[in-house]
């Protein structure tokens, strides 16, 4: 089996390899510079925070579908322990055990391989056990901090959610965008509302991974034209899922990330900044949405706000 | 064993509790108003970002000095796995065990209790193994973003890095402030450079720790008086470490988290803040430092950005 | 709520605090002398050799019901990796995080207490997070090597396996002693089989818990005048589940583990034992099913071994 | 680099590739025969039972000079927690996260490879993180019970321990069978005895892994002649650190596990043993060795226990 000629006329279409030279590894993040950053600080308004991150715990998104993505698992090292002896100051500690993905994340560039490659050509095998990510592990991220944009493609439509079978294609954001009355621009992070996170937060932990409404096929050449530094939003699978042609499986994450080496972020519960959004009629703001410099890492929790 | 007298008495001076009420649970978080967000956008000019977070990686800062608090270990669960068939793209996973406070961290309000209670008089036995922190658990946190300011108490007295046995002293944070041509104000994030982390970025884990320069138990009345939000530094402990009063361990702790209820954070790299607020001329920001929302998490690993 | 007093009857009838002297750890393994050992020896006669370990994965027999007993994540560090330079040697190695009880286990006499008690009346507050069980922790027990009986209480009764709701009698084990023309003698291991892990082994992971067929209320008394050394079946919750008097939970863990003072193993399967007892038409065996030694530990995995 | 000739003579001599055909995973633990074990039973004279396991904790052998091999992090989930309610039963229940090689353990053949290839000229590649060890997984190990025999060659020389740059040679094995009056039979689990253990537990944890006596890479033709079913000994690398031969690293592991099939073991603590075993002036006895059956699992604790 082989990736057919369709994805590889994207791929040919969306290929970022060697834009910022041989050496990079950060992809579409170089294109969120200082004067993009100020221009993100000109989006703060009201000064309201709102935070996109789902709660760390032990049920939480993942239901075992993905081998190996465990929830966190949570666990206690030291309860009011008098360290310093009988009636000093108490300490608790805490630890964790967890898939790096398994919550609100971000996808390294290295998160998938395709045809033997990761982003910018490098071989697929410089990903090992023992040294993790040799390159693009999400350590080398620079800052992500940047306009972040909501294309709240649900509340466009007048719908709660997007039906499970819906793949979001670029009329769809560009209907979104016209609704939120905002023009996506380069080194912005775009942030797509399905909805579809009301699922699990309704306690349908199964139900909530599959079937899916995600982002098309074809949304990677609209990302790439405008030149999008970051697309995060609010399912399991950030891609509709169960796939849109059959047996082409995770085509958006190989464009995505080894072709546009664009990160990608899911699980981010887009509700509150839904409501936050239609509320102030504005749909730019400040996204800070730093990862966790786990060295070699292949992807990472992250706890993104989104600053008005 | 009791606490002394003399801590009793601070103690009554900077004690918040019951200020935000009875069932408040984040403390001097309740200082970063809407209007202090936008003062802190204000500041940002040049658009250039600085992560202050360590590299998460098994050879991090811990050493075994505290129990059960081990730097991350971070394994594979695929690598380039063709979870859907030959030939289809291939998924990287991982997974980390770690200390919540192994690396850049914050301190939850319960991270320590005193007397039997925590933050806001409650019972310091409303943490257990089953359900961690029932109250003030780092997931309670308010999203932590505010104006940022650099105390470079070690540049403001022309050093590289404070000596190990250097208590900083509210003197000292004055000499910063004025020395940085800032005023802390109510809602600020304070961030305290002793210079201490160079010692673990040239590879020497174990003469990080101990002995350390730190904040003085003279300094929570300061940050009281000021209505700070949240102070972090660049050491492992905090505070001075061995303490600077005989047999009184960890007293700093004790008033910040239990009688404040203010934040703390620490291994914070302010290395390059420092240089990047002295090229530019200015010492205060927008601070990013968002918590993971570990559910009852007694600390959280943190990726903090300012933004200048 | 407190325990009821047909509880406390019972209690009082089979409770062995100080039987071995108040210093006393490890309660019934007392009772495996070198002379037990020997006897077990004898009954060594095929040299078959039957491992009753359920293999440990990713998908076990836990499935959530119990918060923080996890299934094995078993994760890579090294894959091949020639440490030494190309060409080298190169290695291979794993890790894992995992519940204690996750999969086949013996509890620890401190994995339940009740009334603030411990096995041998010790205060339950022994157990903390920083030190775990500083008494009778599983890396306490003596080797736990002795003869071994399978009362095979299904096939006794001709059944395939006993239905979900079969509390497990003092009737039912006597039934079974004469089936398998075995009598239990002091410091034997009983290994009780009702067949329900077939449901486990059939696929049916949520099926095989509960509702689940378990020992009776009953039974303890049974084991204490045989001064039995430890009991072990192929369930999950060792005791009929949910149990024969209302609200009464775990009433057999309480009897057993902090009156008596005996171990129990939980998720033994005990098939293929089943086969080859009936094959050999023998019913006791030398076994082997040592404990790891988690210092404090309040259970361990074992991986059991009956030999014929 | 290669692996020099010298290697490669020594490999033909000991290789039993396809010797116990093409699908063998399990090697020399084929040569454990019932009659073996039934041997093996025959050596049970007093009764006397001898743990072989050191205990499980934190400060444990490991000192990070193997990457992601961790000592392990063991963790409370609950403490005392009456999960059915005020004054019901109350549970204790713990977790660990874990280098499967960090303690008393046995190597799985698929440990090491070399020249691409594991035990029965597999390919190295079926190790995998997705599947980790397809072939030879410690969980297709057949139950380890067998005759033991200790060769106690520090106490055969009169010393407590061997020094740090001795190489055990199969002179010295010999020397220790005739000091035991013991002969190695086919089947049999040898233990080797350095005395090295004891420098782990006067408390020098670095001291211990390096430099250490170990095997010489000349054994594997005696174990081989001897067709002996596994080693173990109480070092943290088994085989003499550094090594014998300038360059060539791990020789003794890719001879035992990749050549012959015969699994080995480390960080045994056969000091009481070797008390026993000088006290009862017989050095055989039976041996239980179970490995916990981690699925594709390249190495497993083990707690092993010597019945005399």
């Amino acid at each position: 089996m082989t990736l057919p000629a369709e994805f590889h006329d994207i791929a040919k279409r969306v290929n970022n390899w060697g834009r910022w030279g041989a050496d990079d590894e950060i992809g579409t993040l170089n294109l969120i510079t200082d004067e993009v950053v100020r221009g993100a600080a000109a989006e703060i308004r009201s000064g309201r925070r709102v935070p996109l991150a789902l709660p760390l715990k032990e049920d939480g998104v993942q239901v075992g579908m993905i081998p190996g993505r465990i929830n966190p698992l949570h666990t206690m090292v030291q309860i009011n322990q008098e360290l310093f002896g009988p009636g000093t100051v108490a300490c608790s500690d805490d630890a964790v055990s967890m898939g790096l993905q398994a919550g609100t994340h971000w996808d390294a560039l290295t998160h998938v391989s395709h045809s033997g490659r990761i982003y910018n050509g490098r071989p697929a095998g410089t990903i090992t056990a023992h040294g993790r990510a040799e390159f693009s592990g999400i350590d080398k991220a620079t800052p992500v901090v940047s306009r972040g944009v909501l294309l709240d493609v649900a509340r466009a439509k007048g719908l709660d959610r997007l039906p499970g079978g819906h793949a979001v294609t670029p009329a769809d954001l560009a209907e979104a965008e016209e609704f939120g009355r905002v023009t996506v621009r380069p080194g912005d992070i775009v942030l797509v509302r399905t909805g579809q996170i009301q699922v699990y937060l309704a306690g349908d932990r199964h139900g909530y991974g599959f079937p899916s409404p995600g982002l098309s096929v074809r949304t990677p050449e609209w990302f790439h034209a405008r030149d999008v530094a970051a697309v995060a939003n609010d399912t399991l699978t950030f891609e509709i899922f169960p796939p849109e042609i059959e047996n082409l499986w995770l085509p958006v994450h190989a464009l995505d990330l080894v072709e546009m080496g664009m990160h990608q972020g899911q699980n981010w519960n887009l509700e509150k900044l839904s409501t936050a959004c239609a509320e102030e009629g504005r749909y730019a703001f400040l996204l800070s949405a730093m990862p966790e410099p786990f060295v070699g890492g292949t992807g990472t929790p992250v706890a993104p706000v989104a600053v008005l």
